[in-house]
């Protein structure tokens, strides 16, 4: 048993929601994030600053971050946005953000499928933009999406992605997630690949991101503990999927991961009563978030 | 990446079938039984010998077996009957069973609430038709009931269950199984008493059993896997669970673990078509069973 704390960063109110058909107002989705903080969640990734003709779910982001900022949510929190490159980071810092995730990829073809490059070009264009952030002071996690497998190439070089990211930690990136875009990777994976980077880089600056397409999230998440990773992004209720990444179905949930994570002994400062309640809101206000695959149990239990 | 073996036992047609408000007549539990063996399903628990008016799902057992004997089924497979007493090896003997199971517990209240003994009186017995059983060249698996948690006492201490496994491992038992029975256990408390175990036994007669009701069954396979356990029971579509409590959660999937294990690189030598043909049978039997928690990647992909 240990008395470690891992931190959870519930990115549900982003990439939960951008992949819902139903719309959500941006007063709902504040409902959302406010029930998040109530249970106790400091990592939140709020919105993103995408075009809303191509997602329409996360226009209005600036919206939730104003109305954040008056409440004085995010004095003591971190609360992300999403920027796809360099006119979405304009925007955001314009709108006051502190925070921002970029992605950068695994493999060419996921990079075209979702942003036009190539999987360098997008690594240019995000490390520009990680230096821009730099001089303004604005806290960066670089996401490399596919960091396991590729839906259109299959199996990842782990090689090709310990080189990827040992390059933008080494450019100064405050956070580092490797993520199972698709739910594709299994537990040795995970393993193998955490292993390596915190082998190299420490697990300060890590943190890993499942989908539970296969069941496998809770054992990835595992795994990763294992290797020193400290930091996960979940989204609550199980809300996503990913619109460019067929067959890829919603993230680990946060009450699963929180659950584990408790159970286990570490600390996270979420209270997984409220966080039910945010899980329930989640579900009402969507629709069709699944819930957690261990719903059942902690219906009766948190 | 390995290529070891690691074998999965299907108890979907006694665990899982005993706790169904459905009885099925023992052509359909052959029906079941059957697709299990045609899936690759070598170790597969048929039935119980215990009594018809407490558990009428299991009576007929007696029919399983000689069904299957006559068809020279077990000729190259373990099909395992649970005996809870005496009574019951002599029945099991009697219709021609050459692998028994029996349970002894982590726990006095369990042992109490399902056989009225304390867990000494249970292991007293268990070990004496483990001598008979010896003799008679019958194998032998004992389970050990709340191996983690008990869902009256609480923790369960785990030096009591090394000793209790210690002492079962030294007379003999061709297998140990140690039984998460309630689901509730944590991947570090499987790594940690599995890996206990293993230090002073080796892996070659001991196996887990676990539950998904907290969704944590993968990660504590995943977990027991490192400790060196390479025998895992499962339930097909996963079966089980109590039947007064719809979507409450059953034994793990064995579609679910097999996938996960052909994945990491495992031989099982079940083969996932005829498998999730197997649980679509389960389902249709029984009317109850949840299906894996991949299910859905898995009859896209299997």
């Amino acid at each position: 048993m240990t008395t470690e704390q891992v931190t959870v960063n519930d990115v549900g109110p982003r990439d939960g929601l951008q992949s819902q058909s139903k719309i959500l107002t941006v007063d709902e989705r504040l409902q959302l994030v406010e029930a998040l903080i109530a249970a106790g969640l400091r990592h939140i990734e709020v919105g993103a600053f995408v075009s809303p003709k191509a997602v329409p779910a996360m226009a209005g982001t600036a919206g939730v971050l104003s109305a954040l900022a008056k409440k004085d949510r995010s004095a003591d929190a971190i609360h992300t946005v999403l920027v796809p490159n360099l006119r979405g980071y304009e925007l955001a810092r314009a709108a006051g953000a502190n925070s921002v995730c970029m992605v950068v990829y695994g493999s060419d073809a996921m990079a075209q499928a979702n942003v036009r490059m190539s999987r360098r070009g997008a690594e240019s264009a995000a490390t520009e933009i990680l230096q821009l952030a730099r001089r303004d002071g604005v806290r960066v996690t670089l996401t490399i999406a596919v960091a396991f497998e590729c839906p259109f190439e299959g199996a990842v070089d782990p090689q090709r992605v310990c080189e990827l990211g040992g390059r933008l930690l080494e450019l100064g990136t405050d956070e580092l997630c490797l993520a199972d875009t698709i739910g594709a990777a299994h537990p040795l994976q995970v393993r193998s690949l955490t292993g390596s980077l915190v082998g190299s880089y420490g697990a300060s600056r890590l943190s890993c991101h499942f989908h539970d397409t296969r069941a496998l999230g809770l054992a990835n998440v595992f795994a990763a503990l294992e290797s020193g990773i400290r930091k996960f992004d979940a989204s609550i209720a199980g809300l996503g999927g990913c619109p460019f990444a067929p067959g890829a179905s919603g993230n680990v949930a946060t009450e699963d991961v929180v659950m584990m994570l408790e159970q286990m002994g570490f600390e996270t400062g979420i209270d997984l009563g409220p966080l039910m309640k945010a899980a329930e809101l989640a579900q009402k206000l969507t629709g069709t978030a699944s819930g957690g695959r261990a719903s059942a149990w902690l219906l009766q239990n948190a």
